[in-house]
Protein backbone atom coordinates (compact mmCIF):
# COMPACT_ATOMS: atom_id res chain seq x y z
CA UNK A 1 0.00 0.00 0.00
CA UNK A 2 0.80 3.39 -1.21
CA UNK A 3 1.72 5.51 2.23
CA UNK A 4 -0.73 8.05 2.83
CA UNK A 5 1.31 11.19 2.03
CA UNK A 6 3.04 10.39 -1.26
CA UNK A 7 -1.03 8.93 -2.07
CA UNK A 8 -2.20 12.91 -0.25
CA UNK A 9 0.36 14.43 -2.84
CA UNK A 10 -0.31 11.98 -5.76
CA UNK A 11 -4.35 13.12 -5.27
CA UNK A 12 -3.51 16.61 -4.60
CA UNK A 13 -1.98 17.15 -7.86
CA UNK A 14 -4.91 15.14 -9.50
CA UNK A 15 -7.43 17.70 -7.36
CA UNK A 16 -5.16 20.95 -8.98
CA UNK A 17 -5.43 19.94 -12.31
CA UNK A 18 -8.70 19.34 -12.45
CA UNK A 19 -9.62 22.43 -10.56
CA UNK A 20 -7.30 24.88 -12.79
CA UNK A 21 -8.80 23.21 -15.77
CA UNK A 22 -12.71 23.56 -14.80
CA UNK A 23 -12.14 27.37 -13.86
CA UNK A 24 -12.25 29.70 -17.01
CA UNK A 25 -8.95 30.35 -17.78
CA UNK A 26 -7.57 34.09 -17.12
CA UNK A 27 -7.48 35.40 -20.47
CA UNK A 28 -11.55 34.85 -20.43
CA UNK A 29 -13.29 38.24 -20.15
CA UNK A 30 -14.05 39.58 -17.49
CA UNK A 31 -10.16 38.82 -17.04
CA UNK A 32 -10.00 40.56 -13.56
CA UNK A 33 -12.69 38.37 -12.52
CA UNK A 34 -11.31 35.47 -13.77
CA UNK A 35 -7.79 36.27 -11.89
CA UNK A 36 -9.80 36.62 -8.93
CA UNK A 37 -11.38 33.43 -9.04
CA UNK A 38 -8.18 31.57 -9.73
CA UNK A 39 -6.75 33.14 -7.04
CA UNK A 40 -8.51 31.92 -3.93
CA UNK A 41 -9.29 28.23 -6.12
CA UNK A 42 -5.52 27.52 -7.02
CA UNK A 43 -2.30 26.75 -5.41
CA UNK A 44 -3.86 26.55 -1.81
CA UNK A 45 -4.85 24.81 0.99
CA UNK A 46 -4.90 21.28 1.39
CA UNK A 47 -8.00 20.23 -0.27
CA UNK A 48 -9.37 18.26 2.22
CA UNK A 49 -12.89 18.14 1.02
CA UNK A 50 -11.78 16.95 -2.17
CA UNK A 51 -9.91 14.25 -0.45
CA UNK A 52 -12.74 13.45 1.20
CA UNK A 53 -14.44 12.68 -1.67
CA UNK A 54 -11.92 10.77 -3.45
CA UNK A 55 -11.86 8.74 -0.50
CA UNK A 56 -15.19 7.82 0.07
CA UNK A 57 -15.79 7.18 -3.38
CA UNK A 58 -13.10 4.71 -2.78
CA UNK A 59 -14.38 3.35 0.18
CA UNK A 60 -17.73 1.73 -0.67
CA UNK A 61 -15.66 0.20 -4.16
CA UNK A 62 -16.76 2.99 -6.60
CA UNK A 63 -13.97 4.29 -9.74
CA UNK A 64 -11.70 7.17 -8.22
CA UNK A 65 -12.01 9.25 -11.53
CA UNK A 66 -15.88 9.76 -11.48
CA UNK A 67 -15.40 12.43 -8.95
CA UNK A 68 -13.84 14.86 -10.84
CA UNK A 69 -16.46 17.19 -11.10
CA UNK A 70 -17.43 16.80 -7.55
CA UNK A 71 -13.93 17.36 -5.99
CA UNK A 72 -13.57 20.76 -8.07
CA UNK A 73 -16.80 21.46 -7.54
CA UNK A 74 -16.49 21.29 -3.35
CA UNK A 75 -13.21 22.77 -3.64
CA UNK A 76 -14.91 26.00 -5.45
CA UNK A 77 -17.71 26.35 -2.67
CA UNK A 78 -14.53 25.94 0.19
CA UNK A 79 -12.96 28.78 -1.86
CA UNK A 80 -16.36 30.79 -2.43
CA UNK A 81 -17.04 30.36 1.38
CA UNK A 82 -13.61 31.94 2.75
CA UNK A 83 -13.76 34.87 -0.03
CA UNK A 84 -16.77 35.55 1.74
CA UNK A 85 -16.02 34.97 4.82
CA UNK A 86 -13.02 37.15 4.84
CA UNK A 87 -14.69 40.34 3.30
CA UNK A 88 -14.63 43.30 5.99
CA UNK A 89 -18.57 43.21 6.64
CA UNK A 90 -17.51 39.80 7.71
CA UNK A 91 -14.48 38.55 9.28
CA UNK A 92 -12.56 41.30 7.92
CA UNK A 93 -9.36 38.99 7.38
CA UNK A 94 -6.46 40.73 5.54
CA UNK A 95 -4.57 37.22 5.31
CA UNK A 96 -5.32 33.86 3.93
CA UNK A 97 -3.18 30.74 3.37
CA UNK A 98 -0.34 33.24 3.92
CA UNK A 99 -1.25 35.61 0.70
CA UNK A 100 -3.69 38.51 1.33
CA UNK A 101 -7.51 37.97 1.10
CA UNK A 102 -9.09 38.36 -2.16
CA UNK A 103 -10.56 41.66 -1.54
CA UNK A 104 -7.18 43.17 -0.63
CA UNK A 105 -5.76 42.05 -3.95
CA UNK A 106 -8.80 42.55 -5.84
CA UNK A 107 -11.44 44.90 -4.05
CA UNK A 108 -14.11 44.23 -1.99
CA UNK A 109 -17.06 44.41 -5.03
CA UNK A 110 -14.87 41.84 -7.27
CA UNK A 111 -14.54 39.64 -4.52
CA UNK A 112 -18.06 39.34 -3.48
CA UNK A 113 -18.32 38.81 -7.40
CA UNK A 114 -15.27 36.08 -7.59
CA UNK A 115 -17.70 34.46 -4.72
CA UNK A 116 -20.58 34.02 -6.73
CA UNK A 117 -18.76 33.20 -9.79
CA UNK A 118 -17.33 29.98 -8.18
CA UNK A 119 -20.61 28.97 -6.42
CA UNK A 120 -22.16 29.02 -9.26
CA UNK A 121 -18.90 27.40 -11.09
CA UNK A 122 -19.35 24.40 -8.54
CA UNK A 123 -23.06 24.02 -10.34
CA UNK A 124 -21.76 24.20 -13.36
CA UNK A 125 -19.41 21.94 -13.15
CA UNK A 126 -21.92 19.33 -11.21
CA UNK A 127 -24.20 19.41 -14.14
CA UNK A 128 -21.53 18.66 -16.37
CA UNK A 129 -21.00 15.26 -14.46
CA UNK A 130 -22.96 13.39 -17.50
CA UNK A 131 -20.90 14.56 -19.96
CA UNK A 132 -17.24 14.91 -18.54
CA UNK A 133 -17.15 12.19 -16.16
CA UNK A 134 -20.27 10.04 -17.52
CA UNK A 135 -22.08 9.97 -14.17
CA UNK A 136 -26.08 9.29 -15.16
CA UNK A 137 -28.60 12.21 -14.51
CA UNK A 138 -30.29 10.59 -11.24
CA UNK A 139 -27.08 10.37 -9.72
CA UNK A 140 -26.35 13.92 -10.50
CA UNK A 141 -29.32 15.28 -9.62
CA UNK A 142 -28.92 13.75 -6.55
CA UNK A 143 -25.19 15.10 -5.85
CA UNK A 144 -26.59 18.66 -6.53
CA UNK A 145 -29.08 18.06 -4.54
CA UNK A 146 -26.92 17.52 -1.35
CA UNK A 147 -24.71 19.59 -2.03
CA UNK A 148 -26.96 22.63 -1.98
CA UNK A 149 -28.55 21.68 0.92
CA UNK A 150 -25.83 21.28 2.64
CA UNK A 151 -24.15 24.67 1.61
CA UNK A 152 -27.27 26.99 1.74
CA UNK A 153 -29.29 28.54 4.65
CA UNK A 154 -29.62 25.79 6.82
CA UNK A 155 -26.12 24.33 6.42
CA UNK A 156 -22.62 26.23 5.70
CA UNK A 157 -24.41 29.87 4.48
CA UNK A 158 -26.41 29.39 8.14
CA UNK A 159 -23.70 28.47 10.23
CA UNK A 160 -21.89 31.28 8.89
CA UNK A 161 -24.59 33.87 9.66
CA UNK A 162 -24.67 32.70 13.23
CA UNK A 163 -20.95 33.23 13.74
CA UNK A 164 -21.16 36.41 13.01
CA UNK A 165 -24.09 37.24 14.70
CA UNK A 166 -22.51 35.57 18.17
CA UNK A 167 -18.68 37.58 17.69
CA UNK A 168 -17.73 39.58 20.37
CA UNK A 169 -20.51 37.64 22.67
CA UNK A 170 -20.82 34.92 25.35
CA UNK A 171 -22.03 31.59 23.83
CA UNK A 172 -23.12 27.93 24.99
CA UNK A 173 -21.42 25.38 23.99
CA UNK A 174 -24.46 24.29 21.79
CA UNK A 175 -24.04 27.55 19.93
CA UNK A 176 -20.48 26.48 19.30
CA UNK A 177 -21.40 23.27 17.57
CA UNK A 178 -24.40 24.22 15.63
CA UNK A 179 -21.90 26.95 14.17
CA UNK A 180 -19.16 24.65 13.48
CA UNK A 181 -21.25 21.46 12.57
CA UNK A 182 -23.21 24.22 9.90
CA UNK A 183 -20.30 26.55 9.02
CA UNK A 184 -17.53 23.47 8.58
CA UNK A 185 -18.85 20.07 9.16
CA UNK A 186 -21.41 20.37 6.48
CA UNK A 187 -19.59 20.60 3.44
CA UNK A 188 -17.50 18.01 4.57
CA UNK A 189 -20.46 15.85 5.39
CA UNK A 190 -21.57 16.41 1.42
CA UNK A 191 -18.12 15.69 0.58
CA UNK A 192 -17.82 12.31 1.96
CA UNK A 193 -21.94 11.67 0.84
CA UNK A 194 -21.45 12.77 -2.60
CA UNK A 195 -18.35 11.14 -2.76
CA UNK A 196 -20.13 7.61 -2.01
CA UNK A 197 -22.88 8.40 -4.12
CA UNK A 198 -20.54 8.69 -7.25
CA UNK A 199 -19.27 5.17 -6.15
CA UNK A 200 -22.44 3.57 -5.94
CA UNK A 201 -22.50 3.22 -2.19
CA UNK A 202 -25.59 1.46 -0.28
CA UNK A 203 -27.58 3.32 2.10
CA UNK A 204 -25.98 2.41 5.36
CA UNK A 205 -22.55 3.39 3.76
CA UNK A 206 -24.56 6.88 3.67
CA UNK A 207 -25.54 6.49 7.17
CA UNK A 208 -21.70 5.57 8.28
CA UNK A 209 -20.17 8.50 6.34
CA UNK A 210 -22.37 11.16 7.80
CA UNK A 211 -21.50 9.74 11.13
CA UNK A 212 -17.69 10.00 10.70
CA UNK A 213 -18.12 13.18 8.70
CA UNK A 214 -19.93 14.89 11.56
CA UNK A 215 -17.31 13.72 13.87
CA UNK A 216 -14.70 14.93 11.18
CA UNK A 217 -15.57 18.34 10.98
CA UNK A 218 -16.12 18.36 14.87
CA UNK A 219 -12.54 17.37 15.15
CA UNK A 220 -11.26 19.35 12.50
CA UNK A 221 -12.81 22.75 14.34
CA UNK A 222 -11.53 21.63 17.84
CA UNK A 223 -7.64 21.52 16.14
CA UNK A 224 -8.16 24.75 14.19
CA UNK A 225 -9.28 26.52 17.50
CA UNK A 226 -5.85 24.79 19.14
CA UNK A 227 -4.22 25.75 16.32
CA UNK A 228 -4.99 29.11 16.44
CA UNK A 229 -3.73 29.14 20.37
CA UNK A 230 -0.94 27.64 20.00
CA UNK A 231 0.00 26.95 16.47
CA UNK A 232 2.78 28.06 14.59
CA UNK A 233 2.21 31.16 12.48
CA UNK A 234 4.42 30.20 9.55
CA UNK A 235 2.27 26.96 9.34
CA UNK A 236 -1.08 28.54 9.63
CA UNK A 237 -0.33 31.34 7.88
CA UNK A 238 -2.69 33.99 10.37
CA UNK A 239 -1.66 35.04 13.49
CA UNK A 240 -1.85 33.31 16.89
CA UNK A 241 -4.99 34.33 19.15
CA UNK A 242 -6.70 35.97 16.18
CA UNK A 243 -9.72 34.34 16.20
CA UNK A 244 -10.03 35.01 19.78
CA UNK A 245 -9.07 38.36 19.20
CA UNK A 246 -11.87 38.76 16.65
CA UNK A 247 -14.10 38.31 19.89
CA UNK A 248 -14.65 34.21 18.64
CA UNK A 249 -15.92 31.86 21.07
CA UNK A 250 -13.83 29.06 20.61
CA UNK A 251 -13.18 25.38 22.06
CA UNK A 252 -9.59 26.16 24.12
CA UNK A 253 -11.56 28.96 25.80
CA UNK A 254 -15.27 27.48 26.21
CA UNK A 255 -13.44 23.61 27.80
CA UNK A 256 -9.82 24.69 27.73
CA UNK A 257 -6.70 22.98 25.61
CA UNK A 258 -6.37 19.52 28.01
CA UNK A 259 -10.32 18.92 27.56
CA UNK A 260 -10.40 20.15 23.93
CA UNK A 261 -7.54 17.77 22.88
CA UNK A 262 -9.56 15.39 24.33
CA UNK A 263 -12.77 15.91 22.67
CA UNK A 264 -10.74 16.10 19.12
CA UNK A 265 -9.42 12.60 19.75
CA UNK A 266 -13.00 11.48 20.79
CA UNK A 267 -14.14 12.55 17.22
CA UNK A 268 -11.24 11.13 15.60
CA UNK A 269 -12.08 7.66 17.53
CA UNK A 270 -16.21 7.85 16.18
CA UNK A 271 -14.68 8.44 13.18
CA UNK A 272 -12.83 5.08 12.95
CA UNK A 273 -15.50 3.45 14.68
CA UNK A 274 -18.08 4.41 11.70
CA UNK A 275 -15.50 2.67 9.38
CA UNK A 276 -15.64 -0.66 11.18
CA UNK A 277 -17.86 -2.03 8.38
CA UNK A 278 -15.87 -1.04 5.41
CA UNK A 279 -13.51 -2.68 3.67
CA UNK A 280 -9.77 -2.37 3.21
CA UNK A 281 -10.48 0.28 0.50
CA UNK A 282 -11.76 3.14 3.32
CA UNK A 283 -7.81 3.41 4.35
CA UNK A 284 -7.55 6.59 3.25
CA UNK A 285 -10.37 8.02 5.45
CA UNK A 286 -8.65 6.10 8.22
CA UNK A 287 -5.68 8.08 7.69
CA UNK A 288 -7.76 11.42 6.72
CA UNK A 289 -9.39 11.55 10.23
CA UNK A 290 -6.06 10.33 12.62
CA UNK A 291 -4.32 13.04 10.58
CA UNK A 292 -6.77 15.58 11.68
CA UNK A 293 -5.36 15.16 14.97
CA UNK A 294 -1.84 15.59 13.76
CA UNK A 295 -1.87 18.76 11.68
CA UNK A 296 0.01 21.36 12.10
CA UNK A 297 -2.07 24.28 10.17
CA UNK B 1 -58.42 34.47 -24.69
CA UNK B 2 -58.41 35.83 -20.86
CA UNK B 3 -57.07 39.72 -21.27
CA UNK B 4 -53.29 39.63 -20.71
CA UNK B 5 -53.35 42.02 -18.04
CA UNK B 6 -55.56 39.51 -16.03
CA UNK B 7 -53.69 36.37 -16.89
CA UNK B 8 -50.34 38.27 -15.64
CA UNK B 9 -52.13 39.07 -12.51
CA UNK B 10 -53.10 35.39 -11.79
CA UNK B 11 -49.70 34.05 -13.26
CA UNK B 12 -48.08 36.49 -10.66
CA UNK B 13 -50.14 35.06 -8.00
CA UNK B 14 -48.71 31.73 -8.44
CA UNK B 15 -45.02 32.81 -8.24
CA UNK B 16 -45.73 34.36 -5.05
CA UNK B 17 -47.42 31.37 -3.92
CA UNK B 18 -44.61 28.86 -5.44
CA UNK B 19 -41.83 31.19 -4.22
CA UNK B 20 -42.98 31.66 -0.26
CA UNK B 21 -43.69 27.82 -0.52
CA UNK B 22 -39.99 27.15 -1.76
CA UNK B 23 -38.14 29.65 0.73
CA UNK B 24 -37.59 28.38 4.08
CA UNK B 25 -39.96 29.93 6.63
CA UNK B 26 -39.66 33.11 9.22
CA UNK B 27 -39.53 30.99 11.73
CA UNK B 28 -36.28 28.30 10.79
CA UNK B 29 -32.99 28.89 12.27
CA UNK B 30 -31.49 31.25 11.78
CA UNK B 31 -34.52 33.40 11.61
CA UNK B 32 -32.77 36.41 10.45
CA UNK B 33 -31.53 35.00 7.72
CA UNK B 34 -34.27 33.43 6.35
CA UNK B 35 -36.44 37.19 7.12
CA UNK B 36 -33.57 38.52 4.74
CA UNK B 37 -33.98 36.42 2.42
CA UNK B 38 -37.54 36.53 2.02
CA UNK B 39 -37.87 40.18 2.52
CA UNK B 40 -36.02 40.74 -0.84
CA UNK B 41 -37.94 37.68 -2.82
CA UNK B 42 -41.28 37.98 -1.45
CA UNK B 43 -44.27 40.74 -2.67
CA UNK B 44 -41.96 42.39 -5.15
CA UNK B 45 -41.13 43.10 -7.88
CA UNK B 46 -42.94 42.15 -11.76
CA UNK B 47 -41.42 38.13 -11.78
CA UNK B 48 -40.68 38.83 -15.23
CA UNK B 49 -37.99 35.95 -15.54
CA UNK B 50 -41.20 33.55 -14.00
CA UNK B 51 -43.46 34.67 -16.34
CA UNK B 52 -40.52 34.01 -19.04
CA UNK B 53 -40.48 30.98 -18.25
CA UNK B 54 -43.85 29.99 -17.96
CA UNK B 55 -44.95 31.85 -21.32
CA UNK B 56 -41.75 29.68 -22.97
CA UNK B 57 -43.41 26.29 -22.01
CA UNK B 58 -46.57 27.75 -23.25
CA UNK B 59 -45.30 28.91 -26.23
CA UNK B 60 -44.19 25.07 -26.98
CA UNK B 61 -46.79 23.60 -26.37
CA UNK B 62 -45.77 22.49 -22.79
CA UNK B 63 -47.77 21.61 -19.24
CA UNK B 64 -47.66 25.22 -17.11
CA UNK B 65 -47.35 23.45 -14.15
CA UNK B 66 -44.04 21.95 -14.91
CA UNK B 67 -42.35 25.29 -14.85
CA UNK B 68 -43.08 25.47 -11.13
CA UNK B 69 -39.28 25.31 -9.29
CA UNK B 70 -37.69 26.38 -12.40
CA UNK B 71 -39.74 29.96 -12.07
CA UNK B 72 -39.42 30.34 -8.33
CA UNK B 73 -35.59 29.38 -9.10
CA UNK B 74 -34.96 32.58 -11.54
CA UNK B 75 -36.49 34.70 -9.50
CA UNK B 76 -34.74 33.66 -6.09
CA UNK B 77 -31.53 34.28 -8.74
CA UNK B 78 -32.98 37.56 -9.60
CA UNK B 79 -33.61 38.32 -5.77
CA UNK B 80 -29.67 37.64 -5.17
CA UNK B 81 -28.59 39.10 -7.96
CA UNK B 82 -30.57 42.82 -6.52
CA UNK B 83 -29.40 42.26 -2.87
CA UNK B 84 -25.48 42.11 -4.17
CA UNK B 85 -25.98 44.72 -6.48
CA UNK B 86 -27.32 47.04 -4.14
CA UNK B 87 -24.44 46.43 -1.56
CA UNK B 88 -22.15 49.49 -0.21
CA UNK B 89 -19.18 47.93 -2.26
CA UNK B 90 -21.06 48.02 -5.21
CA UNK B 91 -24.01 50.40 -6.18
CA UNK B 92 -24.48 51.13 -2.79
CA UNK B 93 -28.25 51.85 -3.49
CA UNK B 94 -30.40 52.72 -0.41
CA UNK B 95 -33.64 51.81 -1.86
CA UNK B 96 -35.41 49.38 -3.69
CA UNK B 97 -38.49 48.49 -5.46
CA UNK B 98 -39.62 51.50 -2.81
CA UNK B 99 -38.43 50.04 0.56
CA UNK B 100 -34.84 49.93 2.00
CA UNK B 101 -32.38 47.99 0.27
CA UNK B 102 -31.74 44.52 2.24
CA UNK B 103 -28.44 45.73 3.92
CA UNK B 104 -29.86 48.72 5.12
CA UNK B 105 -32.60 46.28 6.86
CA UNK B 106 -30.16 43.27 7.89
CA UNK B 107 -26.57 45.19 7.71
CA UNK B 108 -24.11 44.09 5.22
CA UNK B 109 -22.91 40.75 6.68
CA UNK B 110 -26.34 39.13 6.29
CA UNK B 111 -27.35 40.88 3.02
CA UNK B 112 -24.23 38.94 1.19
CA UNK B 113 -24.96 35.96 3.26
CA UNK B 114 -28.79 36.16 1.92
CA UNK B 115 -28.08 36.59 -1.41
CA UNK B 116 -25.42 33.56 -0.98
CA UNK B 117 -28.47 31.66 0.85
CA UNK B 118 -30.53 32.40 -2.16
CA UNK B 119 -28.58 31.43 -4.93
CA UNK B 120 -27.98 28.29 -3.01
CA UNK B 121 -31.46 27.66 -2.57
CA UNK B 122 -32.26 28.31 -6.74
CA UNK B 123 -30.50 24.96 -7.03
CA UNK B 124 -31.60 23.26 -4.56
CA UNK B 125 -34.92 24.49 -5.77
CA UNK B 126 -34.26 23.15 -9.60
CA UNK B 127 -32.62 19.40 -8.01
CA UNK B 128 -36.07 19.17 -6.60
CA UNK B 129 -37.89 19.52 -9.92
CA UNK B 130 -38.24 15.52 -10.35
CA UNK B 131 -39.71 15.25 -7.17
CA UNK B 132 -41.47 18.39 -6.97
CA UNK B 133 -42.43 18.85 -10.72
CA UNK B 134 -41.76 15.03 -12.45
CA UNK B 135 -39.32 16.22 -14.38
CA UNK B 136 -36.77 13.91 -15.79
CA UNK B 137 -33.36 13.96 -14.47
CA UNK B 138 -31.77 14.49 -18.04
CA UNK B 139 -34.02 17.52 -18.19
CA UNK B 140 -33.38 18.41 -15.08
CA UNK B 141 -29.34 18.61 -14.92
CA UNK B 142 -29.50 20.05 -18.63
CA UNK B 143 -31.77 23.00 -16.87
CA UNK B 144 -29.20 23.31 -13.89
CA UNK B 145 -26.51 23.52 -16.87
CA UNK B 146 -28.22 26.44 -18.76
CA UNK B 147 -28.68 28.46 -15.72
CA UNK B 148 -25.59 27.99 -14.27
CA UNK B 149 -23.89 28.73 -17.56
CA UNK B 150 -26.17 32.07 -18.15
CA UNK B 151 -25.39 33.32 -14.11
CA UNK B 152 -21.92 32.41 -13.82
CA UNK B 153 -18.43 34.55 -14.46
CA UNK B 154 -19.00 34.38 -18.52
CA UNK B 155 -22.37 35.97 -17.84
CA UNK B 156 -24.61 37.76 -15.39
CA UNK B 157 -21.71 37.87 -12.71
CA UNK B 158 -19.63 38.81 -15.58
CA UNK B 159 -21.58 41.72 -16.63
CA UNK B 160 -21.88 42.79 -13.00
CA UNK B 161 -18.19 43.08 -12.99
CA UNK B 162 -17.75 45.03 -16.19
CA UNK B 163 -20.50 47.09 -14.77
CA UNK B 164 -18.58 48.22 -11.83
CA UNK B 165 -15.04 48.49 -13.50
CA UNK B 166 -16.88 50.73 -15.75
CA UNK B 167 -18.13 53.56 -13.75
CA UNK B 168 -17.58 57.03 -13.97
CA UNK B 169 -15.63 56.11 -17.49
CA UNK B 170 -16.63 56.71 -20.71
CA UNK B 171 -17.92 53.31 -22.54
CA UNK B 172 -18.51 52.70 -25.57
CA UNK B 173 -21.65 51.26 -27.15
CA UNK B 174 -19.92 47.98 -27.43
CA UNK B 175 -19.10 47.32 -23.62
CA UNK B 176 -22.62 48.94 -23.08
CA UNK B 177 -23.96 46.30 -24.69
CA UNK B 178 -21.77 44.07 -23.45
CA UNK B 179 -23.00 44.44 -19.85
CA UNK B 180 -26.37 44.27 -20.61
CA UNK B 181 -26.81 41.36 -22.28
CA UNK B 182 -24.52 39.62 -19.93
CA UNK B 183 -25.65 41.63 -16.50
CA UNK B 184 -29.53 41.63 -17.61
CA UNK B 185 -30.26 39.19 -20.96
CA UNK B 186 -28.51 36.31 -19.68
CA UNK B 187 -30.96 35.64 -17.29
CA UNK B 188 -33.94 36.44 -19.27
CA UNK B 189 -32.79 34.40 -22.05
CA UNK B 190 -31.99 31.46 -19.70
CA UNK B 191 -35.52 31.94 -18.53
CA UNK B 192 -37.19 31.49 -21.53
CA UNK B 193 -34.71 28.48 -22.60
CA UNK B 194 -35.32 26.75 -19.29
CA UNK B 195 -39.06 27.21 -19.67
CA UNK B 196 -39.06 25.60 -23.05
CA UNK B 197 -36.78 22.76 -22.20
CA UNK B 198 -39.17 22.06 -19.28
CA UNK B 199 -42.22 22.15 -22.33
CA UNK B 200 -40.79 19.71 -24.21
CA UNK B 201 -39.13 22.24 -26.68
CA UNK B 202 -37.27 21.53 -30.23
CA UNK B 203 -33.65 22.68 -31.05
CA UNK B 204 -34.96 25.42 -33.42
CA UNK B 205 -37.69 26.58 -30.50
CA UNK B 206 -34.44 27.34 -28.42
CA UNK B 207 -33.06 29.10 -31.30
CA UNK B 208 -35.69 31.28 -32.17
CA UNK B 209 -36.41 31.68 -28.45
CA UNK B 210 -32.48 33.03 -27.64
CA UNK B 211 -33.28 35.13 -29.92
CA UNK B 212 -36.36 36.48 -28.62
CA UNK B 213 -34.58 36.91 -25.23
CA UNK B 214 -31.16 39.08 -26.57
CA UNK B 215 -34.00 41.18 -27.85
CA UNK B 216 -36.12 41.34 -24.93
CA UNK B 217 -33.40 41.63 -22.22
CA UNK B 218 -32.01 44.57 -24.61
CA UNK B 219 -35.30 46.54 -25.24
CA UNK B 220 -35.72 46.27 -21.48
CA UNK B 221 -32.34 47.81 -20.41
CA UNK B 222 -33.30 50.52 -23.09
CA UNK B 223 -36.66 51.43 -21.48
CA UNK B 224 -34.92 50.58 -17.74
CA UNK B 225 -32.33 53.83 -18.49
CA UNK B 226 -35.17 55.82 -20.27
CA UNK B 227 -37.33 55.09 -16.98
CA UNK B 228 -34.61 56.75 -15.22
CA UNK B 229 -34.07 59.72 -16.89
CA UNK B 230 -37.71 60.83 -17.23
CA UNK B 231 -39.84 58.23 -15.69
CA UNK B 232 -42.24 58.85 -12.52
CA UNK B 233 -39.72 57.73 -9.16
CA UNK B 234 -43.23 57.26 -7.20
CA UNK B 235 -43.92 54.19 -10.00
CA UNK B 236 -39.71 53.30 -10.94
CA UNK B 237 -39.35 53.22 -6.63
CA UNK B 238 -35.94 55.26 -7.29
CA UNK B 239 -35.00 58.79 -7.95
CA UNK B 240 -34.67 60.32 -11.54
CA UNK B 241 -31.30 59.80 -13.15
CA UNK B 242 -29.53 58.40 -10.15
CA UNK B 243 -27.94 56.00 -12.77
CA UNK B 244 -26.47 59.12 -14.39
CA UNK B 245 -25.54 60.56 -10.50
CA UNK B 246 -23.48 56.98 -10.16
CA UNK B 247 -21.44 57.83 -13.12
CA UNK B 248 -23.39 54.96 -15.38
CA UNK B 249 -23.21 54.92 -18.74
CA UNK B 250 -26.95 54.96 -20.38
CA UNK B 251 -28.40 54.67 -23.58
CA UNK B 252 -30.24 57.73 -23.77
CA UNK B 253 -26.68 59.69 -22.52
CA UNK B 254 -25.29 57.24 -25.40
CA UNK B 255 -27.46 57.55 -27.98
CA UNK B 256 -29.71 60.64 -26.98
CA UNK B 257 -33.77 60.04 -25.76
CA UNK B 258 -35.39 59.61 -29.13
CA UNK B 259 -32.57 57.01 -30.80
CA UNK B 260 -32.86 55.06 -27.71
CA UNK B 261 -36.74 54.88 -28.07
CA UNK B 262 -36.38 53.44 -31.79
CA UNK B 263 -33.42 51.49 -30.47
CA UNK B 264 -36.27 49.85 -27.77
CA UNK B 265 -38.98 49.55 -30.65
CA UNK B 266 -36.84 47.61 -33.10
CA UNK B 267 -35.93 44.97 -30.52
CA UNK B 268 -39.28 44.42 -29.49
CA UNK B 269 -40.16 43.90 -33.57
CA UNK B 270 -37.08 41.52 -33.25
CA UNK B 271 -39.08 39.42 -30.87
CA UNK B 272 -42.08 39.17 -32.30
CA UNK B 273 -40.46 38.75 -35.16
CA UNK B 274 -38.43 35.43 -34.09
CA UNK B 275 -42.01 34.03 -32.52
CA UNK B 276 -43.62 33.92 -35.97
CA UNK B 277 -43.32 30.78 -36.42
CA UNK B 278 -44.79 29.95 -33.15
CA UNK B 279 -48.29 28.97 -33.07
CA UNK B 280 -51.34 30.89 -30.83
CA UNK B 281 -49.96 29.87 -27.92
CA UNK B 282 -47.03 32.02 -27.76
CA UNK B 283 -49.40 35.21 -26.96
CA UNK B 284 -48.24 35.92 -23.79
CA UNK B 285 -44.85 35.92 -24.96
CA UNK B 286 -46.23 38.48 -27.73
CA UNK B 287 -48.13 40.46 -25.38
CA UNK B 288 -44.85 40.25 -22.70
CA UNK B 289 -42.07 41.57 -25.67
CA UNK B 290 -44.80 44.85 -26.42
CA UNK B 291 -45.42 45.77 -22.55
CA UNK B 292 -41.71 46.49 -22.28
CA UNK B 293 -42.47 49.53 -24.49
CA UNK B 294 -45.27 50.40 -22.75
CA UNK B 295 -44.14 49.81 -18.82
CA UNK B 296 -43.71 52.36 -16.14
CA UNK B 297 -41.42 50.73 -13.92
Amino acid sequence: MMKFRDCWALRLEKVERILAEALPGRHEEPKLLHEAMRYSTLEGGKRLRALLAMAACEAVGGDLKKTGGFAAAVEMVHAYSLIHDDLPCMDDDDMRRGKPTNHRVFGEAVAVLAGDGLLTQAFLELARMPEKYGISAETTVRVVEELAQAIGSLGMVGGQVVDILSEGKEISGETLEYIHSHKTGALFTAALRGGALLGGCSERQLELLTIYGENFGLAFQITDDILDEVGDSSQTGKAVGSDREAGKQTYPHLYGLERSRELARECVQACLDALEEFPAQAWFLRELAKFVLIRES
